[in-house]
């Protein structure tokens, strides 16, 4: 397999470059990429979500975060890399690296439209001090990688107005008011999210997602969206002709860009556009880099949507409890895996006519594999779900009318007392944040700590984010709005009404256990408050969660209070779509927890 | 009193400055200036903390922010200012005000040594786009204005090591290593607080403060302190010249750094040093902009200076409970006033050999002026304390050994059930965050929403932080923490041991009145936990919380437990300092809460 390195060695010899950086990213700085960009994993063998590679005539390296340590360092060793074990995650390093070692005067290699112009900038200046060149390729891996996936071609289709509540007409009028309101007279969409919500439209272009390679230019008078025609049926090619919108080939970007005229301001989000378009542009276009206006207006979901949001989420539960209802009545019977089990999630999911996809790689991680951040199972290299012990699941799916993501953590068998504990702090956790009233305008990333307050009370931690933005049929991870500092978030953020969010705090303990859980919620207006704009949130995810195993010893009225209540619900909504014995089953599951009644004892 | 701004703007003709920034700020930037630099006051007779001036030929104004609106109106309007209302608090409004009004090539005079260096730079790119100039000028206010108090000459006098716990060497040492590890070789300290810290050295040129001018240049081998020889008593200067500390004139520090040879790196925090400074260095020399080494040391208190805290909080703690038993004893027989408790306050923690001044203007308000932000009496303008409300009393003061800062809200006469329950409500956030647990290296200002969440609860809310660093006999708001975000915080400060802050939420209703409770704390490792390195706070402030006034069935029993246990740690410290009477009447103060019993019952 090395044979790979030493071609593009060769080839890195004949173009005079020094050294080549490898990014996992495609030309829309994508979450998720098309198996076409997949070109480090391609190289390296390495398929986690997050590295980069460097190559020079004398090494190989991957630069990745702690998450993918072990994996990494057997996937890649025996295609001549070597593990760069990143020391913050997501920063940079490679660039310091190549800027230690390579001689002043080096070219390093980079292909141009899978580099943010962001981070570009920064690579020029981290190089550039010690005088590095950045030379900027094509798209190189067309001559280099032989069997390399082809360009995604599927067809798209409308996300009808049922669906969307907001016509494209009526979302382009918005961002080109807010485009305008930020002095600029066009703007560039490169955002695979941000267009499929803006057009009202969905694709399959890339695995776990409902969007198409495109790009949109939006101009005072005109909107012009890149895409190839042979993906747009012929109906919603007449539907956008009527909506004033040109079709124009996906690779016209380029041209496009490079024939605005001089003067033009341009609204583009650098972080989000690829170093390659910024470079087409002519010198005399003058680029204001902001977020873009589709962020927050797509964060706020409208009437319809969150409409949609719950209906979606009650066949997502329906889903839910038929798989935890046949889980626990074939424990012991069946044998199953945690592979055989995503299988199984899917098959459920599957009834339903609005499904289109599981919108991530199911999460079916049993014992110490919960302890492992980013899991997924691979059949044959998994645990079988046997003995005794905590199994958390986090999956979700795209329907028409919205994106889920639900995670729920269980018990086979008896299991410890500590196991017993941290689950039942975990729920804590989850309650603080979930029954929680705050200002309209809080910083969505300050709330983050009220829902590990209850857990570092008892002196347990988890290194991840409390929750992300979800999208209606569209990322599963959306920004701006988030519950910690994420990728997609956009510092600052405050929380407005009608934001879905998740909330999913955690314990993690390396080589024993994981626990979870997440739901789904909205932010709504509090009526009886008078003085100031409080909003809360109301759940979305319709999911029982297991009390069988709560120490609730730990817990209080309050939370007993929010635990029974949601459990009512969840009884209530669901009840219908399940058959008899399913219904008892969750009868029992969602039964409401004793109150502790209180009353006052002078203190001896 | 309209003719200084007629003979400023004759001059300002004089000088071809078509405007002129007055600022509140001295040539440290220091958060309490000397009355000497307090031009803006003297010109339009504003005495708020924050604001700035701007006068043209046609026009003066002042902005400021809604904490000060009415006391602007009143003080300004004759002496012929217009208000200009801040749409937000700090923000540099008057300059885009500048950039709007001014035409094309207009000049704008500033007093160089009045402006940080980081407001300069922002001012020219302001105004840089419109081609409006800057001009510096000198200390201008020695020809105009004619009765301008001297410039302090108080003398200083030495922190002993008894006190401080670190002798001067070390700190010395300690943030020489710090500037070399930031690739320095010198650097500019103005920070009058910093310089304090460094030197063991206190001073009095300004009020509530225990400050000195100055400035402190450190070079590899050299440090050269800029202060008036005259200020420093023989054997002082003795001790420097010992611990290879040179004397120079405050009005060398120009030259000084005009003469730095070229190719110095200078390590300067360009928010805290002048532009009149920063335009004195020579071009070749590199400046290096960032947080002064001195801001983290120094909130890290040693083992003496929690000692010292502790011992001082003893002192004011007594104080405070002797001012609060005599002001029960007195209500109703003595006539009292806002203005006249607070000269009250001053008496008995003048008994203390160790007090050397306030640490800040004593806020003694009562009833709706409790609900003013950053109010002060002022005899005859004041309330009398009669009739029935709630009285808030916020003060503290500098001792040899350490700074208080205590608020206490009690009633005079009965007080409505929403003062009780809002008084409450303060208490549950107060609690929440005193007894929070949290991970070493949290950020400080992501605990602010702690305090916050029990009041979020019930839709209550307070436009301030949660609480501020405190100096040892240093500044009374003291960074980098802080829990919100506030002037002094340095962004992304993270929560180690033994830094001493306040938790202070307060609820406030206009024209009707205000709580706030308020406690020093200092930060200490969890000995409990195992896998982390957790911190938690321990309470330094040493005075009774009122539970006559609370509404008990709005608290849990977590939140009995830590009154009761304060309480009795509370009256276990005072009581040997208190008489008989005292004594008694504090045990009956500091009577343990019910607590309230539990059993569990099945829901109906």
């Amino acid at each position: 397999m090395i044979r790979k390195l030493e071609q593009f060695r060769t080839w890195m010899q004949r173009m005079n470059a020094d050294a080549f950086i490898l990014p996992c990213s495609d030309p829309h700085l994508s979450e998720y990429i098309p198996e076409r960009w997949k070109s480090l994993q391609w190289m390296s063998g390495f398929t986690g979500s997050a590295g980069n590679g460097i190559i020079t005539q004398d090494f190989a390296g991957l630069w990745t975060d702690s998450r993918y340590f072990i994996q990494a360092e057997r996937q890649i060793v025996p295609n001549g890399f070597q593990l760069m074990k990143l020391k913050v995650q997501g920063q940079p390093e490679y660039l310091h690296w190549l800027a230690e070692q390579l001689p002043t005067g080096s070219t390093v290699g980079i292909v141009g439209d899978t580099f943010s112009y962001t981070l570009y900038r920064l690579a020029q200046n981290i190089l550039g001090v010690r005088q590095i060149n950045i030379r900027f390729f094509g798209d190189i891996w067309e001559e280099i990688w032989t069997d390399r996936p082809a360009f995604p071609e599927a067809v798209v289709w409308e996300y009808e107005l049922k669906y969307a509540g907001e016509s494209r007409q009526e979302k382009i009028t918005r961002i080109k008011q807010a485009v305008k309101m930020q002095g600029c007279d066009a703007h560039l969409l490169s955002t695979l999210d941000d267009i499929a919500w803006l057009l009202n439209i969905r694709g399959n272009d890339i695995a776990y997602n409902t969007f198409f390679l495109s790009y949109l230019l939006l101009k005072e008078l005109e909107t012009i969206f890149f895409i190839n025609e042979t993906k747009v049926p012929a109906s919603l090619q007449q539907q956008l002709k009527n909506d004033n919108i040109q079709l124009r080939p996906y690779q016209d970007i380029t041209t496009c860009l490079a024939a605005l005229p001089a003067g033009t301001t341009l609204l583009a989000d650098e972080r989000k556009v690829s170093a390659g378009l910024m470079q087409a542009l002519p010198k005399e276009v003058i680029v204001k880099n902001a977020v873009n206006p589709a962020i927050l207006l797509k964060a706020i979901k409208n009437a319809t949507e969150l409409k949609q949001f719950k209906r979606i989420m009650l066949l997502d539960g329906i889903s839910l409890t038929k798989f935890y209802y046949w889980l626990e009545q074939n424990t012991g019977h069946v044998k199953m895996t945690e592979s055989s089990l995503v299988q199984k999630l899917h098959e459920f999911r599957s009834q339903h006519q609005e499904f289109i996809t599981e919108s991530f790689s199911s999460i079916v991680s049993y014992k110490e594999n919960a302890a492992l951040n980013h899991y997924s199972p691979v059949p044959g290299a998994d645990l079988e779900i046997s003995g005794k012990g905590l199994l958390l699941i986090d999956s979700g799916g795209h329907y028409c009318g919205g994106t889920t993501d639900t995670t729920r953590t269980i018990a086979i068998g008896e299991i410890s007392q500590e196991e017993k504990d941290d689950y039942t702090l975990v729920l804590k956790g989850f309650i603080a944040l979930s029954s929680a009233r705050f200002p309209e305008g809080t910083v969505a990333a300050s709330l983050d700590v009220l829902a590990r307050a209850p857990l570092w009370q008892y002196g347990a931690q988890y290194m991840h984010g409390t929750g992300h933005g979800v999208g209606a049929c569209l990322s599963v991870h959306e920004g701006p709005q988030y519950f910690g500092s994420g990728a997609n978030a956009v510092p600052g953020t405050t929380m407005q009404e009608n934001m879905v969010t998740t909330i999913e705090p955690g314990i993690y303990h390396a080589g024993k256990y994981g626990v979870r859980t997440e739901n789904v919620v909205y932010s709504l207006k509090e009526t009886n408050t008078e003085a100031l704009n409080f909003l809360h949130f109301e759940a979305l995810t319709l999911c029982y969660i297991e009390t069988a195993i709560l120490n609730t010893a730990l817990m209080n009225n309050t939370e007993i209070t929010w635990l029974n209540n949601y459990h009512q619900s969840v009884f209530k909504q669901l009840a219908t779509g399940l058959n008899e014995k399913e219904r008892e089953w969750l009868r029992y599951k969602t039964k409401p927890l004793h109150l502790k009644t209180s009353y006052s004892v002078p203190v001896i």
